[in-house]
């Protein structure tokens, strides 16, 4: 018998899900390490038993939380700035990497780094403050849609994560976002997307300034980058802004390898987790050879070590939450 | 009838205390402004009311949670440590802070100004890793005493000032300190002795380094100060960890201004408070001429601008959970 639409979308709102299928976006199994994890750090008679409020879980955002193909959504975002603001500022066209961003050459832009690119998304929006930034976030969010799926990107998180954090926080464990993306930007949207507050919300950022002048007090952004949460930045960055060192941790690139290991150094159970995209059908398929979310040698200490590699194509049965419904749309 | 000590002894610890006596440490009627604040913000028929996500609350640490005379109490962990490992130093002697800390004299150092007194208190823990700062910082509150008062030093906290974390937080605020004292120690005690989680500690900091040597994956403490929070340093500070204005904010000295003025000129209702030390007899008095929490220019605004000003000597019935407890002791 096949489920009439309204009955599909109340299972897939999960409004029908028993207990056990809180992870439903799983391949049958494929959730166990998290399952098993999670039965051991919270059952007061198991030897890897953790209290409560040192259930820290980190998440990577870019390819972790949501998809970051074929450019990084803030990146995508910045672009867009960048070109209906580029008459206001004739300097950038001296810059290779705002250059490149403006003349949408991927491919230089790319060549400029990690550090090009970054540079590219946080200073650009250097002056403002943070309130016009996420104001200006917010509106792009609304009417922005992502270049292959013509989908708005707070479509683009993945379900099975999503399910992930739900399912940690139903066990007392305290969510944290650990990205490379500017801290500004995430926080636009990570409570309402991923039920992650302000505050669990760590990233890379501009330098600041108070300022007290005759519209009150006031902080303004300064075009010079003040911390890059990525590589040794994450356990630096966990450090910093937490204070604890997880017992769980989430990446999918390079970028989070130090934030693996550091976490994996800890005493005591602990999961490391990569996400590896291998589904070029449902998603996307990368990981040595991207420019976007490099995945080498991350994955290699994985297999050494039994890090938990989550096989997009394998292990997921729903990768967005939208999937399939367009077949029952009227 | 003069109370039993035991009886006494369950009074004080709270365990008698009907609801409406959750602030039995301050004097009638003096907790009024706080009381009255949250009965609006929480109030959701109220034009003032807030949600609960937004309900933030920050708190300078010295001399607004615990005492901060004769010497901020880092100050005082400093110099036991700089004593003791002074030898394995000689180079601390070619620099006047470092110097006047070792020959005890304070007047000296005082005129090396805050940035003096910061930097000997933080940079000379540097090179010792997190881990064994926290657990020196541990072993000394354990074992030093106030010099004054012989007390351990986290029994110098404010009865006061733990009743309205309290408060606050069973009216689902989130608490937080923003405090111009070292993160690292202030992590060590925040959690047991305020209620208040390690990712809700804001504090100054020394650079730190990511090594991966041979002893696996490790953080270290470089000799250099990233950041100092405290004056313009706190509202930038809870930009950068919260991302959130506070809605109520609590100092006791000019280094709390720019974060009072800062929740002041968010929208709607705010509560900025500061504690005024006017009590020599139980705690000290000081304000305009001290060099220790010197409080001037944010105590005119307060008085401009209507800011709560609690006057410890009038509004607080007890300042320490033990007062009066020696009386009844065997």
């Amino acid at each position: 018998m096949k489920p009439s639409p309204a009955l599909l979308s109340l299972v897939l709102s999960g409004a029908c899900a028993a207990p056990g299928s809180r992870l439903a976006s799983w391949s049958p199994d494929a959730a166990r390490p998290v399952i098993d994890f999670v039965s051991r750090v919270t059952d007061p008679a198991s030897h890897d038993f953790v209290p409560a409020p040192e259930r820290i879980a980190v998440f990577d955002n870019d390819g972790t939380l949501w998809a970051e193909q074929p450019l990084y959504f803030q990146l995508l975002f910045a672009l867009d700035w960048m070109r209906e603001h580029a008459d206001e500022h004739p300097e950038w066209r001296s810059d290779p990497a705002y250059r490149a961003a403006l003349e949408g050459d991927m491919g230089a832009l790319a060549a400029t780094g990690k550090e090009g690119i970054l540079r590219v998304v946080l200073s650009s929006h250097a002056g403002t403050s943070p309130e016009d930034f996420a104001a200006a976030v917010a509106a792009w969010l609304e009417t922005a849609r992502h270049p292959t799926t013509h989908r708005p990107y707070i479509e683009m998180v993945y379900a099975p994560m999503l399910e992930l954090l739900d399912y940690l926080r139903a066990h007392d464990f305290k969510t944290f976002i650990v990205s490379g993306g500017g801290v500004t930007f995430m926080r636009v949207f990570a409570e309402d997307v991923y039920g992650i507050p302000l505050e669990q919300v760590i990233g890379s950022s501009l330098a600041t300034a108070f300022e007290n002048g005759e519209e009150g007090p006031a902080i303004r952004r300064l075009p010079r980058i003040e911390f890059i949460d990525d590589e040794e930045g994450k356990p630096l960055g966990i450090h910093r802004f937490i204070g604890r060192r997880p017992i769980a941790a989430f990446g999918n690139s390079d970028g989070d390898h130090e934030m693996l290991q550091w976490t994996a150094a800890g005493d005591g159970a602990r999961l490391c987790a990569l996400v590896h995209h291998t589904d070029a059908e449902r998603e996307w398929s990368y990981d040595r050879n991207s420019s976007i979310g490099r995945l080498d040698e991350a994955l290699e200490e994985a297999r050494t070590e039994g890090w938990w590699v989550i096989d997009i194509a394998r292990d997921w049965a729903r990768v967005f939450a939208w999937e399939g419904t367009e077949a029952t749309a009227p």
